[in-house]
């Protein structure tokens, strides 16, 4: 018997109990902190493998840099400290001898890229230079929760320099819309893409865009970032290079992640209260075939699995009833169950459960080829993206003053709203509401004469708000 | 103009100008740490993407556990802690507040997987659990050199518990013998395998396997480790299992890695003074194809080498003259270099400059195809290990007594003989002669009334005496 708690019932307590019963994690022995179980880190390192396949597209190649970070160097750019600093894990021991310079465990690698830059780009020959790390990253968290929040998490952080202004700034927004293709591609979640407000920008950098997806429960998961750091880092950090016409410059920089928190979106977009629910390109096995028979699987079934490219699959001949294996694979949100009882053998078919839509079907074996495994695969990620789709826009309220807005924002929806309050402005909403900008939407809607429905004034931009993780 | 330092001269100088010199790394901002350039961190992966192949077929499955360990946990094994305080990063600050039990920054990760085991191994239908994580480790190193001993490094740590001490003891020798032949096949590096002394010995282990890899200077390199840990974790960490007879048992457990100092290995086996020589199976790419005719490319040799699986290869067109191409790739250690000039598009071929045997062959477009390229970096590959295999045997010197002995090392050779000296008469022996211990040789031959050459005590076993890394 499944122990899922009701997602209507309790929204957290749900998350847990998926976590739980599909053997994705166990708590670390550190707060805060977590093991990934086996199949939760299959999860990521198919998530590794199908973006790092974009990464290179960009033009970015992976590298490695160390974990720690001199504390005098990290406090070199002044607002990247004071955006860190009290989330700092700090090493002031070796052994038992006390550390004269501290040792910091990176909350990101800004500092060790530009070192790096600065010693490799000496002339505009060596640019751009494209950097990519996929690493554990620490940041102290009081209130965690598994992928979604937790002070050792994984990532990959891409870095790059530019000779001009221009290139950097494309690229930050070309690396937004590869993330948001690849949510929607491959994770299946679609996503609304936007900038910061200067409040929500990251620690050093002159513009953020973000994909924000939304979860279940109303609340937005910042899902991926792309800074553009224009010269803010360089310049702290002497990163110099000879132009074409022999004068120096300070190089153009951006930074871009996702994250380990992406398990999270998965689960909190796709899942339901039978168990997780995967996206075929990211499951660890898009089949799981259950059976007591092992001759007729490897004779009517086993060439044809082994006919698709990228495809995983799994063979479950244990001793346990048919029934308690596909609820298993149910919790495991396995896509697609091939369950072959007598009855299938007897009639030579095979009964296929699709996780997605529910739904049974017993399909004759020389119905089930290749074609007919790839496209039941792909049909069932379709529905995945439109249901979750249909959800995001549903979720969607304008509205013009700040009833409304409490109004939507306690329905659980995401609000749009026209805005142009300050950063103390922003503070207070917050205070009153629990919302936060999300982002600056990109729509090509008139702004002119528009208010903000906050403040009042004048020269509002459109934007995103909800309650977030 | 390589600026490669001759090995016969300064073979630590040739070692780190191959470092700078084929762009594999710089040194971190922290002491004793290096920054993975691309292209090593390439090599790295694709070490990670052979082995991962056969770490899967003996059933181990890969996942991620914390970085930080309390080093309260750490004190509980003895052995453990003592072998491994002096080199312990600990954290002991978040911010600017004291904690009160600090973190150690893993320096392994038997602690965190015992957790793991004791959580998740309750019944005999459990086990075995054979699990294995892709990481960085730390430990504090005095003397350090990039790949061979720094303060951080990467590296696979598998960590399996059994019901029996039979199986665990299997595991563990079954484990080595992947490792060699990784090192034989992948890595073209031939070595010796055989058991530590108890002096050598893992901290914490009941027996430790090694294999053991002759570098060019004559040093010995411990190139993988496998050990028996026996019920020495299970009993302090509590890892109990209900038995098939309803009583509890601890369980019988193994640890087992390698590391990027495999990096060091494969530069200090095969390189030469004009700079690093790779293996096909983990060069970065092992076809360079150097031209200034991207037509006469795209028609007549891409089609081949995109028939060909798992071949990596670069066009380079930059407008360089075609030598500096040719010498930048050669430092690099590219396995074949396919020159296109005005002479080889005059005649429809294409000159091939092999890497190990540095031959050029000028070979017709028409005998270019898939088994021509596939079967030359095979021939490349059993050219590099024979190489290696000879240096090998031929370093190997039999020796009867200390004056041998000595003289053997002083002439950079593997020493094997008879031991049956303490550990006492094991630290005398390194002070006299700066050689250790390697391993207690496997050998068929008879060991019957031997006396050790040292102390000339009797019962002596043959062991590999070497200086090493």
């Amino acid at each position: 018997m499944s122990k899922i708690i009701s997602s209507k019932k309790d929204f957290s307590k749900w998350y847990t109990s998926i976590l739980t019963e599909a053997d994705l994690v166990d708590y670390g022995l550190v707060k805060g902190t977590i093991v990934f179980k086996p199949y939760a880190w299959k999860i990521w390192t198919n998530i590794q493998k199908e973006l790092d396949k974009e990464l290179k597209k960009l033009g970015v190649e992976n590298c490695c840099f160390p974990l720690m970070i001199p504390y005098s160097e990290f406090k070199k750019e002044a607002k990247h400290v004071e955006g860190f600093a009290p989330e700092l894990f700090r090493i002031t021991k070796i052994g038992d001898k006390e550390l004269s310079d501290d040792l910091v465990v990176r909350p990101t690698s800004e500092i060790s890229f530009c070192k790096y830059f600065s010693l490799n780009s000496k002339s505009y020959n060596d640019l751009p230079i494209k950097l990519n790390q996929w690493c554990n990253v620490f940041r102290v968290e009081k209130n965690t929760r598994p992928f979604l929040r937790t002070s050792e998490f994984f990532w990959q952080e891409t870095h790059a320099i530019f000779e001009t202004k221009k290139e950097a700034q494309q690229f930050a927004l070309d690396f937004i819309h590869v993330y948001e293709k690849f949510l929607k591609e491959a994770l299946c979640i679609p996503v609304i893409v936007g900038e910061k407000t200067e409040y929500e920008r990251f620690a050093g950098a002159s513009n953020t865009y973000t994909i924000e997806a939304l979860m279940k429960d109303g609340q937005a998961l910042q899902s991926g970032t792309s800074h553009f750091l224009d010269q803010n880092f360089s310049k702290n950090f002497d990163i110099k290079y000879q132009t074409k016409d022999n004068s120096f410059d300070y190089v153009y920089q951006t930074s871009h992640g996702v994250s380990t928190r992406l398990i999270g979106a998965l689960i909190m977009t796709h899942s339901d209260d039978n168990g997780l629910v995967l996206p075929s390109k990211i499951a660890p096995y898009q089949v799981v075939v259950i059976t007591d028979d092992v001759n007729y699987f490897n004779s009517q079934i086993k060439p044809t699995l082994d006919s698709i490219q990228d495809l995983d699959y799994k063979v479950d001949t244990s001793n346990k009833s048919l029934g308690i294996r596909i609820a298993k694979y149910e919790v495991m949100g396995v896509p697609l169950q091939f369950i072959i009882g007598r009855k299938e053998i007897e009639d030579k078919s095979v009964t296929i459960y699709n996780r997605v839509t529910k739904e049974k079907k017993n399909i004759k074996l020389e119905q089930l080829d290749k074609e007919f495994i790839t496209s039941s695969l792909s049909d069932l990620d379709k529905t995945l993206y439109n249901n979750a789709l249909n959800f995001l826009n549903n979720s969607i309220v304008e509205v013009d003053n700040i009833e409304e807005f409490k109004k939507a924002i306690n329905d659980k929806k995401m609000v749009l709203a026209y805005w142009s309050g300050s950063q103390e402005d922003e503070k207070k909403l917050k205070e009153l509401t629990q919302a936060t900008t999300r982002c600056i939407c990109w729509s090509k809607k008139s702004l002119e004469n528009k208010k903000c429905f906050f403040t009042n004034k004048p020269d509002a931009k459109l934007v995103y708000f909800a309650r977030s993780y």
